[in-house]
């Protein structure tokens, strides 16, 4: 494996013409964004380019692909693969495939492609092909704009997450110079939310219980209130980062019931506490700001013992 | 009134020694972070420049003026105010000063300053300080990054609303390029409410009127509902902007009674729509995207009312 820089990956894409572009699995913003931009970019400059479908794809992003995609690789095809840190992370269908380029921003335990080149240090994907396309001399279109901006914005949360560096704002600047659809683009991505979902956190807030002085906050969901209301796993999304970002909060715990009698935790806290700490004493874990467990208990005695582990406030 | 360029106004600054700076009646994250980072600049420039005392000021707002403030005007001071589109919009207690400079982006009715730069364009009256301090050969410190982002983060919804623009991303890149602090005022300012905010939009979904299939939600606030649940004016900022954030809402019109019997419509709605039209219908005004109204009309008229003006989907 042969690591490139950004200039060598210009001109590695330079001497190529035919291209098949790969996303992965449960494919979000940052991977469709920038096999969508770095393929229009490379027919800008006139080679054939194609991104391989993804069965995965959801509607929110289909989109950003259309007029762009192919079933499969054909002779000839140079196959880059955009966001993806491991084979393990391919769609069964892209598994048998022998890649001749990764660009990613996750440095990956293996390689599984003929060259690399990866930043890390990058807070998407979408900076790094925006970089490679800028060298090869392509310049930005409404599409390839809005397909930049969808990597950029998903990948840090709109700009919120610490990822965010002065070079992500460059790059949206660069795409804000080009479209005026990124306002549109963030209520799609950012600001729409089910009312069911919306309905949930209504009653989170009624039936929370908060303790140490509202710094804590347990949110017990019983599943019929999940089926009264109406909610689909997909309106469940991060629930548990709500009940944290109740003001005053610094450590939540949610609990749901499963239909097979077990409960599922979700811790979340901030910066100072470690939720994986609180999630092993149930035999989970996770990461500091954000961990996990499941308990075998009726619901009243999973949030006793959870008040029972959680630290002195 | 002299209408000045931003090389006039740095002449300006440049050319007087002692400042006071006033901010508008429930002041935001711009106004106050415009005080702040104006503040800041002149007195890296050797002056002397104070923000002067905002009765009104929150405490989320509170650290940016540390240091900065004083109560009164004093004899020789220069008065400027910053992000104040009308003389209405002052606090009682700075209504009778005499000002010298007014920065905004709002064009405002009638002058109350003795001169003015007013770049209606600009997302943030941040955006236009900052312009003025680089002309002066300011540079950002960590504070004053701060100060900054703040004020253009906060009145482009950290940078989701149409008024972004591609120098917006640039300031950004800016402060990102001084603090690492940017991240943690993104979780004060952006993903942190009150309780009382959060058990509001919980009564809100409940109580919205849907109409159109769901395209159209019409919101009344009663006054008795604000006191039960106990919001102050903090907790319901751009409380507007949350009905239209219900999946499938285009038009959204939230209505508040005041205690005089007043009526305030404020309608947000997505960029193919007129909110702006709607609330002329009421003697209103604002842009497309977000526009309000006073109404003198009982609750229940003043929906019917707006029902009406709404255009068929």
């Amino acid at each position: 494996m042969a690591k490139l820089t950004v200039s060598e990956t210009a001109a590695y894409l330079r001497q190529r013409d035919c291209f098949a572009i790969v996303t992965h699995r449960r494919p979000d913003g940052d991977t469709l964004g920038c096999a969508a931009v770095l393929c229009r970019g490379l027919r800008q400059l006139g080679k054939t380019a194609h991104v391989l479908e993804n069965p995965e794809i959801t509607q929110k992003y289909a989109h950003l692909l259309e007029g762009l995609t192919k079933t499969s690789v054909q002779e000839g095809d140079t196959v880059v693969c955009v966001d993806v840190a491991a084979d393990t992370m391919l769609p069964e269908c892209f598994k048998g495939l022998s890649f001749g380029l990764r660009i990613d921003h996750h440095r990956g335990d293996r390689s599984f492609s003929e060259h690399e080149l990866v930043i890390p240090t990058a807070a998407a994907c979408g900076q790094i092909v925006y970089d490679v396309l800028t060298q090869m001399g392509v310049s930005l279109d409404v599409p390839m704009a809005n397909a930049l901006y969808t990597a950029i914005s998903t990948d840090t949360g709109c700009f919120r997450y610490p990822n965010t560096k002065a070079d992500t704002f460059r790059v949206a600047a660069a795409c804000a110079e080009v479209s005026q659809d990124l306002a549109m683009l963030n209520q799609v991505l950012f600001e729409t939310n089910s009312l069911a979902r919306l309905k949930m956190q209504g009653w989170m807030v009624e039936n929370a219980r908060f303790l140490c002085d509202g710094q804590i906050c347990i949110c017990p969901i019983p599943l019929e209130i999940e089926k009264e209301i109406g909610v689909k796993e997909d309106d469940m999304e991060n629930i548990s980062g709500f009940p944290r970002s109740i003001e005053g909060v610094k450590i939540a715990a949610t609990l749901r019931q499963e239909g097979s009698g077990k409960v599922k935790l979700s811790v979340r806290c901030l910066p100072e506490y470690d939720a994986s700490a609180i999630c092993q004493k149930f035999g989970g874990g996770g990461h500091r700001g954000a961990a996990g467990a499941s308990m075998m208990l009726p619901m009243e005695e999973a949030v006793e013992a959870v008040i029972a582990a959680m630290p002195q406030l």
